[in-house]
């Protein structure tokens, strides 16, 4: 069976990463089987033949990809027979969602991060601990506690980036069309990490994008996923 | 020829319309001959089978169209011979283009709006003035004078929000990939805006968007088009 090496905190239920999330949304869109092994930053080692040290790394027979792009590139090319991440047709463009890419990591990931770090840290194993705040704090320059400041002001800065987003999803119901591709999933799991880590909701009880939301949530259903603990 | 009503200043020369220019660029794209009609606010009538009341409106033929948008995939339907304006491929999906055209007019319009609509407004024919000034304010709530505040501040979170482009750009050309699409004249239109109505530059010379700008002009010195008075 494919195997994942999905990000975990002190408690192994605790998936927060949207990296990971992305690979796994894919893997339920493509309705393969798949083992989500809990994997913590310490424990660099595994899998041995992984390069750059970061999760996901998705292993599926002798293939080994530790990118979450590369792993929804490899998905498509491996099985496309099973729906096509990119559009309905196989091998469609990944133009948009490498669009959809940039614009989340550039514009959406760093005020989630202002609020993630800090109760991403506290849910971690205690051994990945002093790494994280170390590397993370070097990274911003300032501590966890001061990256995190701000919350409700950092949410609703948050909410009004989705604004391509709410307009575009006025006229179709997901961001390639028709149908949820790999760009939708993108930014969902933009959000599920906002919820497993911090259980705050993305989307205020009124966002129009609530309606999106709860359509890509049949797709975790299909394959028995859930973003919260059970 | 294909006619196309292009917003003017008093000056005729002055074209800033970045949703024109949307047009043009297209059309310059598709390698299409055409004449650029200086088109005023006041005149509302012409043409008058036009249902928006607004510009671009492009006639070929019995064929008027009245949006930037429609008037993409009218070129690209009627003219399927010529270069694809979503893609290399004939009738290539445009959603690549829809999201990057939300983005823009989500993220990218409201900053410029803070720095073109006072200069504008200074180069608008006087007819089109009072109309102008009373629109504009109606919908921002303060005077223009108000709206163009702070015009350094505005610039640089400008070339910030530009950020997914300029990481997505350093993989590749252009935002569709190897060769320019729509996409990239939605942005690029968007930045002669600024270029024609206040003579800013829309990118710090040292910005490595500049390679992409410069590449884009080559579409501009086909056509015969030129975003600055000649």
């Amino acid at each position: 069976m494919i195997q994942l090496y999905d990000l975990a905190g002190a408690d192994e239920r605790d998936r927060w990463s949207p990296y990971c999330w992305r690979a796994k949304l894919a893997l339920a869109h493509k309705g393969l089987a798949f083992e989500a092994i809990p994997w913590r930053y310490h424990q660099k080692a595994i899998p041995a033949t992984a390069k750059k040290g970061t999760v996901p790394v998705l292993v599926d027979g002798e293939n080994l990809i530790d990118d979450s792009w590369q792993i929804a590139l490899y998905l498509d090319q491996a099985y496309p027979d099973r729906p096509g991440l990119f559009g309905p047709a196989a091998g469609a463009d990944p133009a948009l969602a490498l669009f959809v890419k940039h614009w989340t990591e550039q514009q959406l990931h760093p005020l989630l991060r202002k609020l993630t770090l800090l109760p991403m840290y506290k849910k971690l194993h205690p051994t990945d601990q002093p790494y994280f705040r170390a590397s993370r704090e070097a990274v911003m320059g300032v501590t966890l506690e001061q990256i995190c400041q701000d919350r409700d002001e950092t949410l609703s800065a948050f909410r009004q980036q989705l604004a391509p987003l709410r307009s575009l999803l006025r006229d179709q119901p997901f961001i390639g069309g028709a149908q949820a591709t790999f760009a939708d999933y993108i930014v969902l799991a933009m959000m599920y990490w906002l919820i497993v880590s911090c259980n705050i909701s993305p989307l205020a009880p009124d966002d129009p994008l609530q309606n999106w939301f709860n359509s890509l949530s049949t797709v975790l259903d299909r394959a028995g996923l859930c973003c919260t603990k059970q």
